[in-house]
């Protein structure tokens, strides 16, 4: 592992006489010897004594890397190369997730999440913003908020595994440009307004002592390439690697804002756009979190709909990856037509509600008409951006050799689902693929290996970035995928052959059952 | 001025939407563009907004060097370059002078000075480092009063300037093993005991905020070659540059103790050792520090001695300046002879106190024959580190281009009367020149010339010390030299010629009148 931290044994000649070089010079010219030039943080300076004596000279130097220089950030008694831990935090508008990893065998020892102390100022983030605008007392609040959660999520990893995070050296963080900014105590009004030029965009090497977190040497921050494309996108292009291989992949992460890059070891576009709530539950009346009780799946069974629920016990609501399998089930068995319009003919549970049609996906719990066009209008804002994309690059979906859905969406929305509906484009379902915490994965990659640091460069520089605000007909293509799957359903040939299917069973009396593979145990949703 | 500070006035086209970049990649390439790539501290981060937009994009940055690259440290609205200000500290153990420096113009605008408040722990430096050993919370206490006693100097050039300590981007800091090692909050006894290993001995520049120094930049400590060889006197040995002539010169620092650096821009050979505190006045009965009240210089009118006190009025004592003046006055006078002996029979001054002969120098005030040899003994050890380096490095007293008197010493006692005692050597008076403060002259240079860095490396790699106490025969030269002025009076040909002419004149009836040039107005002594 060569990672942004080492950690480094050493077992000195103890002062003599004849050779009187300080304890500085002695540890510094013996980290030197084994490859190490470096500088002393002057904390450690007053360790030095009594520890070498004690020590006997056998002694091992704990070294982060500042972005220039390593800087000895420790110094232990004896060997204690086995003791080498680092952070990587994902942190996320909703939820913040941090792993506790061994840097010398590069084993997870600890993986913990929270909800975002932030969501006390705005469950949105644009509510935070305002909220802080120009109130630098909000702003301090906010950024304190953001520090106790990864804190919290510190302490939690500490129970499990006893080891603290003033234990750690570095730590890798990866988040939007405003997580950043607020992580910073930074005003993040400039990531929404124009001209959208951030204040930050590489904040590189920062002591963890001033940024508030314990870690013994600095917390690094990934660098966002734009207002919208941020170090969380940056992390996930570099955990997934598609960036360094030949074969041209997209990568794409969809929430409430729907960020995508695509391109290989020679080009990399990208663009950003916001998607909406509506895909993680949000704006839809019976809409929340995958915890218990969201309907999480929805299937097809004896010519009824059939929900799983979270924690088996009552529907109290649905979640992202249940929104997306009721409306393929809606739409692939007619009970929707692919305008998103309900047809009260095909179920009673398609009932009046108030002045619009309604679907009883659980009981006493609707899906209702509006619901349907808000969560349309998302996952044709997410579809056009990978069109636009696919359409600007004259790259076709036939070339792509992979698909990358990162998060939790790509983790848990079941992919047939997903492409019925036109949220995904109909490619093979083996490039499809999820790429799971990409952005926590990529902040662990860097713990573990400093020369992605120069990848992070490299990667910045390619990518160039399409600010879809100022595509003239990314209007016009958007209002084509607003149907389902889309306008033009040639685009989505699997659909298509998988409705004649249906309609010739339905003909024939055969009702179709739910047989799209669910990867994965049905046990947690969206 | 290329100093280790530098103020970049940048006028930034503002952000728009072709142009996105973020403040802080905006401000960096106006850096990089003006010669000075640079780092963002996080603490300006926050500066970025709302100043950059009010400031209409015309800013000042403030940027200080680290060691390894130069951070950006302040931002400030328009052209504030006019406003560069640094500190230059000469951190004694008795006295602690701080210089305020205008880094654009090199001009000193205050320079104040002040006791070292570590003095409450005890007035000799060993007294102090006991005190702390192995109690580290009175070694915080003494961090606490060297900072604290700077921090007095600073506000104290606030009111005299206006400018304050915060105000300023960098601070350099001459002093010796253990002042360094005491501001770093260090256990300073590994300078007085074996092997006389430091802890600690190029400290770098370190942060102000980590120091508890109030400067927005760093604090640059001077590194020391050894325990006994501090920062104060490698800075005396930058300032006065003679490392880097081809004229062999010597630079001697004496108070309690003594440093001596002989050589040029191919070599560098010094030492140091104790000299004893009666050089300043201490271990004196009525010795005293150069304050009001003391005598400071002492002359021969009219067959007597003649002498003057500071503040013009009653004596209360005797200083420095003022016992090398009587000493030599007593000798060259017969009052005193070549071993150090009172001569009862030349002077009712002369008289029996308790067991021993002591000279009345002002009504009521004795110096007595063990202060004497005190004296005497503490002279002759200063003297003979001269000797001893010149015969090591095989170079004469004719060689030697000039003989740098450092300090408070070379500035305040006089060039003939120390010959006469052998405290200096024999040597052309216009060869033997008063370096002043050159600890602080040293550290002021660097604040406004940066290359200097280079070359303390380069002083520290050719500075070859000698280590007095393994030195075979050193003890038998210093018996040598505790005669007044030496057992070997040919070493010092113009106090003989004088001595010569004396019993001359005074076989002649004619008595010598004081006739030493006084450098300087005699108001002020050691």
């Amino acid at each position: 592992m060569k990672g942004i931290s080492e950690k480094v044994y050493l077992e000195l000649a103890a002062p003599t006489e004849e050779d009187s070089r300080s304890d500085q010079q002695r540890i510094l010219d013996g980290l030197k010897e084994a490859g190490f030039p470096a500088a002393f943080a002057p904390a450690v300076l007053r360790r030095l004594y009594p520890l070498c004596e004690q020590a006997g000279w056998k002694l091992t130097a704990s070294l982060a890397w500042d972005g220039a220089v390593w800087q000895v950030v420790e110094l232990e008694d004896g060997d204690t190369r086995q003791r080498h831990y680092g952070l990587a935090v994902d942190l996320g508008s909703t939820t913040v997730v941090t792993r506790l990893i061994h840097c010398g065998t590069g084993q997870c020892l600890g993986e913990v999440s929270r909800y975002n102390g932030q969501i006390a100022y705005g469950t949105d983030i644009l509510t935070r913003i305002f909220a802080c605008k120009d109130q630098p007392q909000v702003r301090e609040q906010i950024r304190q908020a953001t520090v106790d959660t990864i804190r919290e999520n510190l302490r939690e990893l500490e129970e499990k595994t006893g080891v603290a995070g003033s234990d750690c050296i570095q730590m890798t963080v990866a988040g939007n440009a405003t997580m950043i900014h607020f992580l910073l105590g930074l005003d993040a009004f400039c990531v929404f307004s124009t001209p959208y030029a951030v204040h930050v965009d590489r904040p590189g090497f920062l002591p963890g002592a001033q940024l508030g977190i314990p870690v013994k040497g600095y917390v690094f921050c990934f660098p966002c390439r734009s207002n919208y494309l941020g170090g969380d996108i940056v992390s996930g292009t570099l955990a997934t690697g598609f960036y360094r291989r030949e074969g041209i992949c997209a990568f794409f992460d969809i929430g409430t804002n729907g960020e995508l890059v695509l391109g290989n070891r020679d080009f990399l576009l990208c663009g950003a756009g916001a998607a909406g709530p509506a895909l993680e539950g949000g704006s839809v009346k019976t809409g929340m979190r995958a915890v218990e009780g969201a309907v999480d799946r929805v299937g097809w069974q004896n010519g009824d709909l059939q929900v799983h629920v979270l924690g088996e016990g009552a529907a109290r609501g649905i979640c992202g990856s249940g929104i997306v399998d009721l409306l393929a089930v809606l739409f692939l068995h007619g009970w929707m037509d692919l305008k998103g319009r309900l047809n009260p003919g095909k179920s009673p549970r398609i009932q009046k509600r108030e002045d619009s049609w309604a679907v009883e996906y659980a009981p006493g719990l609707f899906f209702d008409q509006e619901d349907i066009e808000e969560f349309v209008k998302t996952k044709a804002a997410a579809y056009t951006m990978v069109e636009y994309v696919l359409r600007e690059s004259g790259i076709s979906l036939e070339e792509l050799e992979t698909f990358y859905v990162a998060g939790a969406f790509g983790k848990h929305v079941d992919k047939e689902s997903a492409i019925a509906i036109g949220l995904y484009p109909d490619l093979d379902r083996d490039r499809l693929v999820s790429a799971g915490n990409a952005s926590l994965e990529g902040a662990s990659q860097l713990l573990l290996d400093r020369s992605l640091l120069e990848d992070l460069d490299g990667i910045l520089e390619r990518m160039i970035y399409i600010q879809f605000g100022a595509v003239e007909d990314f209007l016009h293509i958007m209002i084509a995928a607003q149907a389902i799957p889309h306008t033009d359903l040639d685009r989505f040939p699997t659909v298509k052959k998988r409705l004649e299917e249906i309609r010739a069973e339905e003909a024939a009396g055969t009702p179709s059952g739910f047989s799209d593979p669910v990867p994965g145990p049905l046990l947690s949703g969206l």
